[in-house]
């Protein structure tokens, strides 16, 4: 950037910034449905923002996708379709095809920008968004879930902030869809944002997904670029428990932080979390 | 702050920064050791800053006081007399004199200042400095460890960062010196940094205290505050495993973080972080 220091900042909250030093800027561009950019920062290498928000980082992107993905598929027996809401970015996918009973992945992101731009820069992240068990539909999530009736075993909400139109991703009306979409032993794991600023958020999605749910659990991991550092997951399942998997059964899956033992620890919730979504 | 929004930056690295709003500063002051302020933040309540470091908030600082505290203090069957190096905001006593075994808990803080505004302005933090059980001696606590013979049952290292002179206290000649001061059976705990931008720092860390003490382990919570959120402890022990306590005896310690379920999470380590301390 020559002598000029360039940052990026992200107000989290009115009161609460993040703020990373950009080497380069790759994109920046209004896209149909969001502002879009694409930088390079010091700290996190390659880093895609949405309307500000820092969606996802080549440094740290393994924790959210990881954890977004793999307590879901291990809880499922047999993840045959599996149906990612969002993530235009294509982490998620890559964690899907680790598992090898998944015979298809279907990605709906209503941005085809954010999947092109992620080929584009974040080849370690999209690397499996042309896998022939992908199938990438650019269409509003929540279109598609009220149009789908009993299709997948899982189901990954991806989602930005529940600001804007992603709001309606974070409703009541959105898990009953969810629940209908899913085969009669389905599941699903959507990101709940963090506890510390987003208490009320959680606690009403613990409510709004226990009407839909017989069985309804959250687990957390730490991502350092989303606010607070704590992530918050919520899942909603038909029939199987997370808590009740046998971890000695789970595979080795290549991952940098999920493991068995992470499998049972990230649902353990900190005392003031745990009072969040206390029944 | 009338028309002017003043906000307090921290550079966690020289590439990331954390900014938080700030309604009032109370106290600007250089004191015979370091740079300490006081300011009342909207995000996290009152904040003590040192050498342009956060220290501690109102708001999340029971996470890292609690942690600091809990699973040593439970691990030991008989913690009698205990010791704080640092840990002048008196969050780490609060938390030993829920244990009633506790008969002598000792504090040596190198900056008396440090003492004096916490209990100003950090009341529900310093509340206990003035117990009875509770002994404050403002004094370089490398000298303080180095002249202790065979007298803690815990130790808990309560410094700054790695930096200036607080770099002494991450040294294998600290570690040595705690095993010195300590009892035939006793442990201490560590605050080491996070996994994400100190990894050798903790790779070296963990083979210093394994040099020193039998038993090595280490676990870790989420600070908001703290670079990245994930911050990681180091325990060493001559006796005593945390892995082997059993939970179902830990008393309810009125926390808002620990759980006996957290106590045995908190040392489950994700892949990357278990990866770093790796024998």
């Amino acid at each position: 950037m020559g002598i000029a220091e360039l940052w990026f900042t992200e107000k989290q909250t009115p009161d609460l910034a993040i703020s990373t030093k950009i080497k380069r800027i790759y994109v920046q561009e209004k896209t149909e449905i969001q502002e879009l950019a694409m930088v390079e920062t010091e700290a996190f290498g390659n880093m895609l923002i949405l309307d500000g928000i820092i969606m996802t980082t080549e440094r740290d992107e393994f924790v959210y996708h990881e954890m977004m993905a793999h307590p879901a598929l291990v809880t499922h027996p047999n993840p045959e379709q599996v149906l990612v809401v969002g993530g235009g970015d294509g982490g998620v996918i890559r964690e899907i095809l680790k598992h090898p009973k998944v015979k298809k992945a279907t990605l709906v992101d209503i941005d085809g920008k954010v999947i092109e731009y992620s080929k584009k820069y974040l080849p370690t992240i999209a690397c499996k968004l042309d896998d022939p068990r992908v199938e990438v539909l650019v269409k509003d999530g929540f279109l598609h879930i009220h149009e789908s009736k009993n299709l997948y075993d899982v189901i990954l909400a991806d989602t930005t902030d529940p600001i804007g139109q992603a709001a309606r991703l974070f409703t009541r009306g959105f898990y009953h869809g969810i629940y209908e979409a899913l085969r009669e032993d389905g599941l699903f794991v959507a990101q709940t944002e963090d506890p510390w600023f987003n208490a009320e958020l959680i606690a009403r999605i613990h409510r709004d997904v226990k009407d839909a749910f017989p069985i309804v659990r959250h687990f957390w991991a730490n991502v350092p670029t989303y606010p607070t550092g704590m992530w918050t997951f919520t899942m909603g399942s038909k029939k199987y428990d997370p808590l009740e998997v046998d971890i000695s059964k789970i595979p080795d899956l290549d991952t940098k932080y999920y493991t068995p033992q992470i499998h049972q620890a990230a649902f353990v919730l900190p005392k003031f979390v745990a009072d969040i979504v206390k029944d």
